[in-house]
């Protein structure tokens, strides 16, 4: 399935995508897509819904975040290692864990706006998971089963902010707009293998990012029994996997994100990203 | 007021401590202690009910965190000088902000499991606060508006994983039970200056902090205005405000916590913990 939710922000309404990439409402069967919603016997039940009895939305309503009420938003720093080089870090003997704020969520195309005082915005196509069951302590070999579905989602950082202010990365990862994810939530039996997707990027239609999931360095199943080793995760988090070479960070100089510019993204399978840059 | 939710963890009922020190029951008005409850005007009419009208709960209860619903849970490191000397970090330019997970809040007398393969759990007494309102570009002059209240907590860190495992310390900072919020939320009418408030902390009933918030490099105005710069914090998000000196990594050599150790601590005003620290 790929669920989503359609309308305008903070008004988002649960829907489906049906086979032929229609918009179905799923507003007569529930009220949102809400962590609770995520479990493996709640989407076996929407599973069992013919999409085809479901009312057709009409037009094309903006998409936002394919899940309401996440509680955390973790991402994983330094997770390939040709995005190492670029970046002059070395390659992690384990991986960078930080925090986006849940403020920073926004929907797969809303505008992405540069923030007050920034010195510059950079991009960051990956791929991103959401945790569909309380999970603390669990083991490679059944974390994918914690996994309810994967997700596109642009990384966008504020890099000065996030290197060279305390050290830790949340301030320049988190300004408002820094978190498109969506534009739906593929649940993980359409996902067979996660480590085998690629990813690509284009900023005003020329290639920035292609890369594949194949060559993280830590795959899905590996950062789900890390980050439980340390603490618990809960059904509607969220947790992107870092990105590969080709951020504007990376460049010499760096041509970072300018009031105008578009971002085009996708992981393969997952849906499409296409998002304005504005000033604030 | 001081706000609290009383009732085994999962269960809590929301109430208050009337001005004898007993609690009395809000269920009857209202469902639990949420981020819309935390508004002035929220408050307000809070404050409008006279609380020798509510029942009066028996027994003593077991307390929850004060807030439910939090979202995000920002602390700041390394905010008092004293204690940047002992962690032999230099003094910061701009507070250091990390996430715990929000999966790590707890109450105040809960007890503080070691996690599996922990290399050393220690303590750290802070002054946290709640907001009330959403936050985002708030200058300093205006930010304590935007404060519900304040709460005593321990920022329990494992400092191995902190500082050991990637540079980014949320790995440490957040195993469950890492964050005993509470024992109850004091409104900000009842704390007059923030930024005089005494802290101490004592293990197995030796002190080993004793400090005043005088002392924070920056304080909870600057703070807000220095966070919301970057990203909007929401209502119920807690912020917890650094730590004095006396932690066990500024011990020579440290000396962590030990399962049957008892953690007490307390900021002048906003109550008083008591944590019994055991394995996992």
């Amino acid at each position: 399935m790929k669920l989503l939710r359609y309308g305008p922000a903070g008004q988002e309404l649960p829907g489906l995508l049906d086979a032929q990439g229609r918009i179905r409402a799923l507003s007569p069967l529930l009220r949102d897509i809400t962590p609770e919603l995520l479990s493996d016997e709640a989407l076996n039940q929407l599973r069992a819904i013919d999409p085809e009895k479901l009312p057709l939305v009409a037009g094309q309503p903006r998409l936002g975040a394919p899940v309401a009420g996440t509680r955390q938003f973790i991402a994983v720093g330094v997770n390939y290692a040709l995005h190492a080089e670029e970046a002059s870090m070395a390659v992690p003997k384990e991986p960078i864990v930080f925090n986006k704020s849940i403020t920073c969520i926004g929907g797969a195309n809303d505008d992405i706006v540069i923030p007050p005082g920034s010195k510059g915005v950079d991009w960051e196509v990956e791929l991103g998971f959401v945790i569909g069951k309380p999970a603390y302590q669990v083991p490679k070999a059944r974390a994918l089963d914690y996994v309810a579905g994967y997700f596109t989602a642009n990384d966008v950082s504020e890099r000065e902010w996030q290197l060279q202010r305390g050290g830790q990365f949340v301030k320049g990862k988190s300004p408002p707009t820094f978190g498109p994810v969506g534009p739906w939530l593929v649940t993980r039996d359409e996902v067979p293998d996660p480590q085998n997707l690629r990813l690509n990027l284009q900023v005003n239609g020329i290639t920035r990012q292609d890369g594949s999931t194949r060559d993280m360095l830590f795959g899905v199943a590996w950062l789900i029994e890390h980050l439980t080793g340390f603490f618990r995760l809960e059904p509607g988090d969220l947790v992107i996997t870092g990105t590969p070479a080709g951020v504007a960070y990376g460049m010499k100089p760096p041509v970072y994100l300018q009031p105008g510019d578009v971002v085009t993204l996708e992981v393969e399978g997952l849906g499409r990203q296409t998002q304005r840059v504005r000033g604030s």
